[in-house]
């Protein structure tokens, strides 16, 4: 059994980690932190798990942690590159699923998160936790940098076309919808039900602590830097985001069905939906598979790419149990077969 | 392996019948029939179940269902009846997620349901497919009336109450709320997002077909008819029932929650919440479970019971599914153990 | 032109109330206050209003509310009671949409709100602020408590049966459900949509502070105490407030249907829905409405009537004009003819 | 006073018309027919208009509408142009909202439509009906193509870009996101609540109907065809229209802000936010309002602009009484001064 901890287990990533580890045959929840809970029960803040989880949360300290053969960081930027060098050294794996480790140009990770970076020297080491795209580095990784939400869904959108070199990349555009649980479970106005609830807004036009984590991923994928319009929405719903993918190609007759179902026919987790279809976000809610439509519309020089995830499962938690899996040489499925929940 | 048929496969029950049996350890879901969709591919209509059903839908005939262990009617009330005899004659279990087999008195089905009932003979033989009642007449069983959503929940809110003869059975008053999804996918206009959608009310007060079924139900425990004024509310929201419980204590003094603590020990799929809690739907959503809890408001002569359960799971097919597993000797929970769908 | 004071004018009464008076014929909104905004546009925190409101939020000092005629308080509880004597005693009219003034006896106040009331010498003077129950009190008043939303939803419900002395007022059950913007416009976390979407559930189940004001209503009505269980729930809606209310009737016989008609046939903003109706939240929303409809189930002895509002008009502040055209000679449907928003 | 007839007025445009006509100080609403329910009165149907409608529901026959001085025709498409002719010959004006009217070409009419336009002859007289464009032709003007819910949105959103010849035209993007009101009161599974709610998603990526409208207008602006990839989706909200606009600027350093500013100064239903705003579909919510904003962000070369409007106002009913007012001589806005419904 793999002893697990989750460092800020009160967050939405955090008890999601909860309902998916809980079941996984192959792991033991042994800790989860808060700093604010300590000592009280995880299932009395999150009745969901009551028979699930015995668990009280610890104060969020290393000697809780040292025993476990991995730890998930669940929690706002700026805390886990705080503690991963001190689990690392006494040989618990680390997967984070916040932005530190995620941007390689520490300058720009400072930038766009506007603090000092407490361990730029793991940066280098640390795998961007993309499977369909890592697999292979994520097997051998101590440190991994899970993806954003956003940029895991534009991400495997764009991969296809980008790496086939059929798109022109100076004018990428990502319009992409989110549901209000991708803000976290924090006491703030703009996100109540009566401020998110009916109504539908984009945010961060300016600019997205997401977009240089796009564009690195992007750039690495197509070999040079890439020109991309990204545009975050807060639609109204709980779980789910939708990437509205837009690219000039730059020659015809290819064929994209094709190319996206050869490229994701074995990746377990990527599911390419039959020419025509639309992908909706319901069908991936709660589930840990992104599901893609490809459609180049009147036979035009565009082509746009729909790309659903459920941003806390294959957008957070999910995935990051999909590299816990690889790293400890599990099934890269364990833990994660779940059927959506529809309706 | 137990081989399972689903009639009526394009509902809400029948999908999520199959999003839970396509999972389930011990269960091989051999035939799924729709009238409408026949000859179409199940995950075509359902693209959540991709990768998880292969299967074409059948037309509903005998010929497709005789192979099956179980067969389980997720139909509209009148087709289960037209079936189950030739069914139980071929040896195929039947558990019936509508209406047919659940009142006991086939004129006041009738009456209800505005059809003549074409297999009066099997009434009596249906078992009352609530676990928590009927354990082990279930597990006897050939033929499974399953409980309606509304029912489920009134009764195991009211259960304990009843059996301990503690309140005063002709002033009973059950004000339940549903989420839409009760109301089947069926194409109506007041099931519209635009209608049902940021608004509730209150419908059929005058009389709604799961009275009786609940006073036949509570009659049975309380050993004499009872007096229930029972109001469903449509919900803004797609899944869940919370019952909201109200009756007067013939005696003061009792301990209700060790009460209610007591009655479901040893029942897997209730859990009563400790004193002062509220029941949360969100907290049971797409898991088996019901959840109560149970107040004595400044301390008077009314008792509130608050019971909330996810009206797709617990309140039609994973209960139906819980009958199954005790029908066929299988573990209790097998296939059930999910936890709920937070945030 | 009466000139309005808004205090508070930030939260969801205080916009409300701004969106009502800027378009009444014979209204100029004056001044609007706000601690935390003071100085900056008001349209400016709320865009719904560019083109309608060009003022500042000023800070909340009576230098700035002392040339208003009425000032309104869409305040938290607690800040009214110190304002109100300054105000009245430079001839501003008050009314006051929090609960400062609403319950006679302070110490039932101190207790269920839990500070020490500032101006106790001022409660008797206040009037309870139902114009279907004091229209007169109203027109002379200088000082009005606004009734709570669940309160108005809750009385207009209950009042023909109490005033004709139909029922036993022992046993008075009012199950209400209330959309999220009766939360109002706060930073908390079970107010968020992540947690309050999707799911349903009762809350203050031991005792709610609209209990007292509720009963002190019914009881005024009934000329005696009256035994009431109030259980409120969160709906997963906006706005809107849906009362289920149950009473035993002392005897039978009585043309339940015709007792509300004409109870309520002269009143504009109470609407007795056709008999066999169900009242929909909808149906009121955005309007200073409040429809009703009367059921006798099964013909026996529970009656059940069905209440709506929308809780911010006729609710809160939808209310507070009423009173407000009654205290100033204005037609009382003044700036509150508005057609409910459907869908 | 205008005696106006409302040919349709079961839909939600029908109702929306409604709304907004009991209240218009200048109009009378003399008829409104239904087929289906023809004989009952509207505020059965509608008992938000309770008190504010008496009409009971006509056939849809000439003779029912010949007293009117305006027909609305808030009907399926293929309905207005079978009565439009006769209407007109009696001198009454007509304000088709359906698409009946709004191509030029017949041909390319009846590819999208799929049926034989029945009064091709009528096409050219034909206004089409957004007044920030053609107001003078308006007023003139005896028949009125009110523009579809998406048109208004991306028109309003590109105009003053094309006019000033800023962008390239060939690689417009247009992602636009609307509620499911915008689909009907049509009973259809893909509406339930069950389906569209929590649930978001692209349709019609192939091509939907509303694309030929909008490269028609915006074709007639820039004074040459454009290239626009045009994509809709489904948000789970019931009114709003939120369109995320791409263009490429083919010039550095203008002012964008200014250009908006300054061609819709003297629009009253649209409003240019401050610099840096964000749009909210919540802020025009119940009213006549387009709001815009314009970023460019990183001072790129790409330029984002958000629209938003409610499909039923200000893209339906609503600027369908904007051109009423304009045709006979009253004041644009009346009957449409009201204030958002936010929250």
């Amino acid at each position: 059994m793999v002893r697990a901890g989750i460092v800020g287990g009160t967050g939405y990533t955090g008890v999601e980690l909860l309902r998916i580890l809980v079941l996984h045959p192959q792991v033991e929840v042994s800790v989860v932190t808060s700093r604010a809970d300590a000592g009280s029960r995880v299932d009395q803040l999150y009745p969901s798990l009551r028979g699930y989880c015995d668990l009280q949360f610890s104060p969020p300290e290393l000697k809780y942690l040292q025993g476990c053969d991995v730890v998930f960081f669940a929690t706002p930027n700026g805390t886990a590159m705080l503690m991963a060098e001190a689990l690392l050294a006494l040989g618990v794996k680390v997967i984070d699923l916040s932005a530190d480790f995620r941007i390689k140009d520490p300058a720009e990770w400072e930038k766009w998160y506007g603090m000092q970076h407490a361990s730029p020297g793991l940066i280098d080491e640390a795998v961007y936790g993309l499977p369909e795209l890592n697999r292979e580095l994520i097997k051998q990784a101590r440190l991994i940098a899970c993806p954003g939400c956003y940029p895991t869904a534009v991400q495997l959108g764009f991969l296809p076309l980008l790496e086939a070199g059929m798109v022109d990349t100076n004018g990428l555009v990502a319009d992409v919808k989110s549901g209000v649980s991708g803000a976290g479970r924090k006491a703030e106005i703009a996100s109540l039900m009566s401020e998110a609830g009916e109504s539908f807004k984009a945010y961060a036009v300016a600019g997205h602590r997401h977009l240089p984590e796009i564009k690195q991923g992007l750039a690495r994928v197509a070999g040079d830097e890439v020109g991309l319009t990204f545009v975050p929405h807060l639609t109204p719903m709980i779980r789910g985001i939708h990437a509205t993918l837009y690219a000039r190609l730059n020659s015809r007759g290819k064929d994209l069905q094709a190319l996206f179902e050869q490229r994701y026919r074995e990746q377990r987790f990527v599911d390419v939906l039959p020419a025509g279809s639309h992908a909706d976000t319901r069908n991936v809610r709660g589930s840990n598979r992104c599901q893609i439509a490809v459609h180049q519309p009147q036979g035009g020089d565009t082509v746009v790419v729909l790309s659903v995830i459920d941003n806390l499962v294959k957008g957070a938690s999910g995935q990051a149990v999909q590299n816990m899996n690889l790293m400890f040489g599990l099934a890269e499925a364990a833990g994660l077969e779940t059927v959506a929940l529809y309706p």
